[in-house]
């Protein structure tokens, strides 16, 4: 094959595969790019066989064909290259010639016979979501993703829909087992029979769905087949693997007796946090908040360094309550929350805890307190 | 003691020394900084034992006092506060309390008795170096400090004034055996004795010098005594113990025989080098040069990934000449030449080479090329 192409597009290209490839050398072919050149187009893909990428850009083809050649490596040679035209061709036992300027690389390849099946995607039956809908969404919940690979069925995220009183919801739900955070959100127009019963995003594939909806455009086509989710826009097509797994029933995890609520300003909270944990242990990062009336009192102290402490004007009124939490977990929900006040909803020191924006529907966490 | 102090002028003050204290967790006094108030400023030391600062600022002082506190923990806490204001106070048994809005931190100090000395610096004997000039120099010849430790009496810039018909030259040298970098400038006004034997300023000191010179002012004032280079700049003193070693005759290590002159231009060079250090070996990043009549080929080749290759044009004639290099050093060089031409002065592919700007004086490299 041969095609001459832009080297904005062609880095381009080459960049958005890059979270893709495998890092591991487990298998030489997965660390490969597939390139494909027809009809005035090349299309790229890459895959670690739980979740690919195909994209198709304009260029000009002199001669079909496909070829596979380090996604790592030609990308740094396209990045280096001072002249804007490629010429981009294939060579006898899969060698790869590119040309820019007076430069000129020979790289070897790996025949694309190798290169994983990627599927078919047929265009019926995918359902419309905004971008700016997902990315919020991703962002209030992928912060609790569990990265203990043994958890396989916490390493995702549970996207689900459910009607409630004739409006579609759908919720995404992440959890590690010590916090959980949900999203939900209306879902305008229809939905999928598999969203319906629940599926489970693979933690890779949320970060590379998050980055498809923080790109130009409005929406998001979102299917499903053969246990994937296809996800499209523009000329990009990610098919990611769900995860084959059990997500907890998290419904039993949200407490539905806490009855002292706390209101606090999330900025104050947010930076206050962040001083105490200074003087709490490395490892468990525990802060101890005092809750009084009119008031929260936050303290930490280590053996090794000392102590720390500072009151937080709050609006609450009831008995004095103290409760300890890991200053990380609260400091996570904080820097995603999207209000100017925050509501913490306490039952005991013993029992998780409810965050939440201040008057705002559709975003909660759930964060288990520390033992002493 | 006790001192209140606004949060910028600290923050500034503790960040300063971050790079001076030890990492490392021998003598856990010199992780710690020391802190004296009186007469209306704080004066905040740091050393490692080799290298030390000392600044003071203006300040309330409220009771005079000492005390050493770790530098990394006081200034993520100085970091994170909102208000500006600050009350910093010793309590008993070397405990410091930081008190800032409705935050209030203890920290475990040391006493201040077990800090290292720190020479009291006289004011006279001082030569004045322009910033500007010394932050140049130090450009030009620190990439080609040496990092491996057991060469000790390369792991810095040999310093050494000389005078040549009545100018007075300030040369700065630096080689790990590889290559070597020279920047020679001419010193206006006196210099000190302790130049013109030549001194070699420690590798981390030098980092602390250039950083100095960035800051503002004009002039840095250099000083020598017990062993040590004395660098004085606004409220900032730095000191440090000179490297007590035989520096390599640097004079014999330029080649005078040189007499094939290869023009180029910087910026496509460095270009083409990048590009084709892609396709060099990871570790030895070795590179050709075919230098020919009017032009420079630059190739690359790895039997793994296959093989690269590029035509400059060059202001050169001569007999042809090949010639092998570890892309790095010549990428290090081009990255601090000032000059939109650099000058490639050879002999033979055994030969050391010279690398220079073209037409301006008081810079020039030696690289050794690679053998096959």
């Amino acid at each position: 094959m041969e095609f001459k192409i832009d080297k904005d597009t062609f880095l381009k290209a080459l960049q958005k595969v890059q979270g893709i490839v495998e890092k591991r050398n487990t298998m030489p072919i997965l660390s490969n790019v597939l390139i494909e050149a027809a009809e005035d187009r090349i299309q790229v893909t890459a895959t670690d066989l739980e979740v690919g990428m195909r994209s198709s850009y304009p260029t000009t083809v002199v001669r079909d064909g496909k070829i596979t050649v380090s996604a790592k490596k030609v990308y740094e040679i396209i990045k280096e290259l001072s002249d804007q035209e490629i010429t981009f061709s294939t060579k006898e036992n899969d060698w790869v010639e590119i040309r820019s300027g007076k430069a000129r690389f020979n790289i070897v390849g790996l025949s694309p016979e190798e290169f994983p099946y990627f599927p078919k995607i047929n265009d019926d039956s995918f359902i419309t979501v905004s971008t700016t809908m997902l990315r919020e969404m991703i962002e209030h919940t992928s912060y609790a993703i569990c990265h203990d690979e043994t958890k396989y069925n916490l390493n995702g995220i549970l996207v689900r829909a459910a009607t409630d009183g004739g409006r579609t919801l759908l919720r995404m739900v992440a959890t590690d087992g010590h916090r959980l955070s949900v999203s939900e959100r209306e879902l305008s127009g229809t939905t999928a029979t598999e969203l319906g019963n629940g599926v489970i995003f693979p933690k890779k594939g949320i970060y590379e769905l998050k980055r498809m909806a923080e790109e130009e455009g409005d929406q998001v086509l979102l299917g499903f087949m053969d246990n994937s989710a296809v996800c499209k826009k523009g000329n990009t097509v990610v098919v990611m693997r769900l995860v084959d797994g059990e997500f907890p029933d998290y419904t039993k995890v949200i407490p539905v007796s806490n009855d002292r609520l706390v209101t606090l300003n999330r900025e104050d909270l947010l930076h206050s946090l962040r001083r105490m944990a200074i003087l709490s242990s490395e490892k468990f990062k525990g802060i101890k908040f005092d809750v009084k009336d009119g008031k929260v009192e936050i303290s930490s102290s280590n053996p090794e360094l000392g102590d720390a402490s500072e009151e937080l004007e709050a609006i609450y009124s009831g008995n004095d309550l103290t409760i300890r939490f890991n200053a990380r977990y609260l400091i996570d929900v904080l820097s995603v929350l999207p209000t100017s006040q925050v509501e913490l909803l306490l039952r005991d020191e013993m029992s998780p805890a409810i965050v939440r924006p201040a008057a705002q529907e559709g975003f909660l966490a759930v964060i288990m307190p520390m033992r002493l």
